[in-house]
Parts: C-alpha cells; structure tokens; sequence
C-alpha cells in the first residue's frame, strides 16, 4: 500500500544524507497520505547504505503499525502529534544537522540577518522553551511534538516552515516530504551563515520588515515571481 | 541563437553548484552578447540536475523575453543594470556562499589581509550601502543594482571584480560569465580565509599597499607574468 | 588465522578514512578475539590506498607479534593496555579528528549540551589528565592506556563509549572494531556541534540529568526502543 | 630529460588539489635533481584538470628555462633561492590552504598544542617577518625566499619541515616533492586543529618539550619506531 509515498520518503531520508545533513542514521522524515490518515515513515536505526522504499513503516495517527516489518522511527510519536495539529503539513523531516542543532543547543532563535534567510522564513527561526521535566518523564516524543505545536501556534507554517527544539534539533515540514527535507537543507544553511555573521559583527541586528518581506512574498506570496509558474520553487 | 553564449552560460552556473557555492537553486549566471545587446541567463528555481544549455533565457536590455520558455532569473533586473552601467563586463555572478554572505550580512568590506587576497582585489571587497526603505519598496532588484553601480563608481572593475551587497550577498562579474563565476570562487575563499584570520588575530590590519599592488599587478597589471602570455589567468 | 577479524579491522581503518576523520596515515583501529587472547592491529604507517586485511599484525596481549610481516601500530601498547583492564571491550579506534583533537588539545572535556550528545554519552566526554613527566620518559605508549584507564575507572564503558586523551585525541571503544569506529564518527560530531554551541552561546549549561537520561536510555538502557530489536542500534 | 621527476613533480602538484589545499591554480610543487642542478616546477596559472607531466617546466637554479613551452610558477624564484641556500631539500611545495594561510595572514607562528603538531614538527610552525618595502619593491620572490631562508636559519629543516611567509601562506618542504607535499597537508590540518583549539581555550598554551620530543623522535628520531622500517613514514 502506499508505494508511491514510500517511494518519495525513502528517497527523501536519502536525499538528507546526500545534503550532508545526516551523521550515521541520526534523521527521520515522513509523509501522510491525508485521505486515509496513514503516514509511512522511516524505520529506526537503519543505515542509509540499505534503506529501500519497502523498508518504510505505514502507521496511523495513533502509531499503530498498519503495513511494515520493522519498527518506525522512534521519534514517530512527535511526527504523528504534529500531523494531528497541524492540518496543512504534508511531510516533516528531523535532522541533528551540525549548525542548526548548534542554535538549538544555544537555546536560541536564529535572528533574520539576511536575505538569504528571508527568502525561507519570515522572521527569525523560532526555538521552543525547554521541555518541562514532567514532559520528559512523561510521554517525552510526544510531548516534544506539543512543544513544537505550542511555539508555532499564531504562526503561519509556510512563512515558518519550520523550528528547533531546544537542546535537540531541527524539524522542518512542507507540503510533502520532498519540501520539508528541501526546508532542513535551508535551515542549516541559514544557521551556518548566521552563525559565521555573528562571529564577524557581534552586534548586528537583523534586517527590517520591509526587506524581509520582500524577499519571502516574491518567492513565496500571492504575487510571487520566483521560479517557474506552477513549478517547484526550491 | 546564441547557442554558444548558452553554453557557456550553462556550464558557469554548473561551475557555481560543482564549486559548492550555491545551495538548492540559490544563485544565477549571466552572460551578454554587446555586439546585439541580448543577456543570456538562467531560469528561475531550476534545479540543477536537470539543467541544459537550452533552458537559458535570452532577454534584451530592457529585459524583455526574446527567446525562452521559463522564466528568467528573478534577479535579472539587477544583471540588467551593471550591464548597461558597467560597460567593460561581459558576466556576472551571483550567490549566496557561505563566507561571502556573512560578511555582506555584517555589512563589512572584507579587508586585504593577504596576498591571497591582493592577487585578485586591488583593496578591500566592497559592499553597498544597505538600501533604503523606499528602494526596496520600489524596484527592488533594479535598486538593488543600482547600489552595486554607486558603491564602484570611483573604482576600476578590473581592480575590483565583484562586490558585497549589504544584508544580501556577493555579485562578481568579469570580461566573460566564465571569468564571473571564477570570481565567485575567489571571493568566497578570500572571505574565508579574512573570517579565520579575524579569529586568530583579532587587531591584525590590512596588508601594505606596496604588497598589495606588488601582487595585484604581477598578475593584471600591464607588466604581469603570472599565468602564460594570452591564456587564462585563473 | 583470524582471517574474518582481521576483515572486520581492515574495513574498520578503512571507515575511519572514509567518514573523514583521518588526514594522511593518523588513526588506528584494532579488535580483540577474547577467547584466543589475540589482537588484530592495523600495520604502522601503511597508507590506506594500500590497505588490505593481509596486512593487518595479529599480536598477543603482551605484544608479541604472533603473525603479520608489517610492524604494528606505534600505538599498540596503549590498545592493549585497554584490553587488558577493561575486559568488556571488543574493539577500539584513535583518530586525531578534527574537532575531538582540539577538545583534547584544550584539555577540556565535552559538556553534554544536547540531545544528539546524550543519545550516545551519559554525561560529558571525559578527558584524561594531562600526562606527568615521568610518564612520558617512561613506557610512553602503555601510560596512554593507564591515563585511560584511571579516568574511566568508576564510569561504565557502555554510557561511556570513548574519552579524550588530554593533548593527543579521542580514544573509542566498542563490543567490537566497528562499534569503536562508529562512536569515533560520534565524538567527533558530538565535538563539533559543541564547539559552535559555544560560540553561539558562551555562558550556556549542560542538558538537565533527566533530558540526558531519557535520551541515553532510549537508545542503550535495558528498555531501549530506539532501533531494531536485536539488531545494530547505530 | 628529467621524465621521472616531472611525473611525480605533477603528481605531487595535483595531490594538492585532491587534498583540498588548491583553489583554481593556486599554489604549486617542486623537485630538484641535485646531480644535474635542475629544478622541475609547475606551469604558472594551468588549471589541474589539464595538467600533464609534460608541462612541467624544467629551470636551472638561476632561473633559465632549460626545457618546457610554458612559463613556470611566477614563485619560481622563491624556490631557487631554498634550493641554493636549504642544501637538504629535494623538494618544495607552497598553497593558499585556508587555515594555514589565515595564520599568516595573522603574522603568527602556530604554537604546539597537542601531539599531532609534534608529530611533525619539533616545536612552533615558524612565521617569517613581514617583507620590508624595499624588498617588495625588489626582487619580491627572491625576497620571499630569503625571508624564509632567514627565519630557519638555526633551525633543522627535519624538524621544521615548513614556514608560514607572513602575509602571504605556507611553504612546506621534504626530501622529495611528495614529502613537501604531505607536510603541506601535515600543515594545513594543525593549523584548523589549533585555531579550534584557541576558540576552545584562549589561554591555552603549548605542550611541554618532554611530550613534544617524545612524539617528534618516535616518528622522526635516530630510534623511530613509527611506520615501517625503510618504508614511507607519512
């Protein structure tokens, strides 16, 4: 069942090695098949060297197994919270990628500094708060996914295509699995020249509204001009 | 037409990918024949995998479509501008790579710190002024070349092949789209190497002018014999 | 004899190369057949374009070389000083990666900052004690192992799968070669991500013991549900 | 004439580039047949993916071409002033790597802080003084290798087997142009390894001269015992 999304979130978590994104098997994204409420995701720790399309778990919202001989990715439970909050997704990716984990290391949103930045997000990159220590004795992915659903709850996911989590790392979402493992190669990008920029000027701010608005709704706003009309806009 | 002038336009902004410059489809290429006033450039938001000489877009001066199915670069009006301001180039690169970015996020000119750097810029890396609310209210890309145009007024383009545009990134340029797009490469390790140096020694200053020049013109100046007589010199 | 360890070795050394943590011939790996008391030890110096399983030096625990026609690793006296105190092990690799070897360089041992770090530590990578003098006049190479082997005395080796030598490098070890290798790739990462933590934020703490628990024992405690039942958890 | 040293003067040349130490063209490699006094050197400004061992150009120690169609590295005479002066070396090999040059950008010497820089160098990567106006003014490549001559003048050139021209970026030398090329890479990652080091721990100093010593002579001593007896120690 599914095979057309197994065959994209294989070649997905593939394409987040490729990008460099990926230490060992440190890494998970997912599609949903929205009609039938399934979502086939990556099984756990199993190396990129092997992984084929008919390795990819389809569970159901709950986490329930439907199709699969291997168990899902063990931050299932945080995918499935986010998918059930959050209509519009399509897909989700989670990396430790170097830099992007560095700021949520650092417990820090990533300041807009540049166009580059606002081409992809409009307005910092935004950081939970730490998880509470109930939460991490608790049901500790899902909690994670509630945290990520709270820091983004007056925000619209296409302007914020994605987060770290404190003291973890990145997720990113998009329409598909595709776009929110496009949006994980963005962010460290993004992180990595921030990270650089502040070495060089300490005390920089980030760019004005004006400026940053412009970048994000050319590229991505009712009127936008970048990329091919009814194309793929990476 | 133009076949030629496409290829080349073709393999400058693959050059730009294999150099590792350009993340997704984040940077653009072009090239201009002056004898007929057409820019040759590269489609908007196409990935470079599947890119070919066939999909440059030629645009007049005026930035007109004259042959092309997709889209042109949405960048194309700030190419349009050097072009009809700075008459000796015959290419321009644009990226967001890593270093060069950051610096141009910091709003910094990179300083000659080394002969590295003298070999190839005849003093500091310039960058722009950050535009003016108005100017990016207005014709953004168009402004944005236009503070590229203002910022080397006083300069010689063959001593000062490219720039930083504040809060964006760096534009190269060059006697061809080729040439552009090595300038690209040399600005990035040029940024690089400054930020490291800046780690090391945290006062250190630009290199003497005598250094600078006795470097910059054994390669470009009217005497230099760096390279062999009539071949490329990168 | 040992014909199938001497396999898993040779491709052990090969990894630490190909995963990037080996400049030129710096770096060794090396497994243990408990039942027969034999080491198997890549050859000193031999450069891994070479590198095949023939090559490598089967040694007895005192380091007599029982089979092989190279000269063992400079560094055996310190793998089987490791093999003799610390019985659990299997196999063991040294690099000087990059950032591993500047943690230890600093003398300095890595704070647990996040969760990829307590995925594989249960607390900071330790770091040796800087050697005494005598030490260092005396069995140079065997002092390495005890320096080890004190710093690690009241640790277990599985919540503690590497350390750093102070001045020299990281130092790993696993049920076998492979393992030993794989928590090579892991501490250089683990060095990496917390080495831009820092610059990004200078003053910042390490995880609570719980958010470190939770995640450690996801993935290794007796109730781990991270990866495939019975099989490799990397 | 000189067949055998050109090929490996163009091996030695494009393991460079492999090493990751060359942008575009620069940098280059020499090796000297002391019997006949000539000098085989790399073409100035070819690019390594056409560069065979028929372009090398053959030079005698005044810097008369004595067979080859291109002209040779414009640091060719920086070369023939080692080779006249550093009577040991057979061959010479100079980069613009990033972090090796970034500590000559900073004019500084890179202190020993860890066994892997001692495992090549018997103390602190030497930084010459910058040039004087009248020697820039002057014969500057000459100049350069004089600069060098002087700052090793009472050193071992076994124990320093490179320098960084203050300003300018590492020359690095060998027995033969092989050797300086891998101490060009030996160069490269201790200079990255101890610019982590000192964002790590600022004040951090060098390691004492016992542990030095020890490394430095088990690799490079009369009793060495690393790598193969008779074979490459690299």
């Amino acid at each position: 069942m599914l095979e057309e999304l197994k065959e994209e979130v294989c070649a997905a978590n593939l394409l987040l090695q490729q990008a460099g994104l990926v230490v060992l098997t440190w890494g998970n994204a997912s599609g949903i098949d929205r009609e039938r409420g399934l979502v086939v995701i990556k099984p756990s720790g199993v190396s990129y060297e092997e992984m084929s399309a008919e390795q990819m778990v389809v569970v159901d919202l709950e986490g329930n197994v439907v199709e699969g001989d291997l168990r899902p990715s063990s931050d299932t439970p945080s995918h499935l919270v986010l998918y059930r909050e959050l209509e519009d997704i399509g897909g989700i990716a989670h990396t430790h990628s170097t830099y992007a984990t560095a700021w949520a290391q650092a417990c820090r949103s990533i300041p807009c500094y540049g166009t580059t930045h606002a081409d992809h997000f409009r307005g910092a990159v935004p950081v939970t708060r730490p998880l509470e220590l109930e939460a991490v004795r608790g049901s500790y992915e899902q909690e994670t996914g509630w945290a990520i659903v709270r820091a983004v709850a007056n925000k619209s996911l296409k302007e914020f295509p994605g987060i770290l989590v404190a003291q973890h790392g990145p997720f990113t979402w998009g329409e598909s699995v595709s776009e929110a493992v496009h949006n994980s190669i963005i962010v460290e990008q993004i992180a990595r020249i921030a990270a650089v920029t502040e070495g060089l000027a300490p005390t920089v701010g980030p760019i004005n509204d004006e400026l940053r608005d412009k970048h994000f709704l050319r590229k991505h706003g009712p009127e936008a001009y970048y990329g091919q009309a009814g194309g793929q806009r990476h």
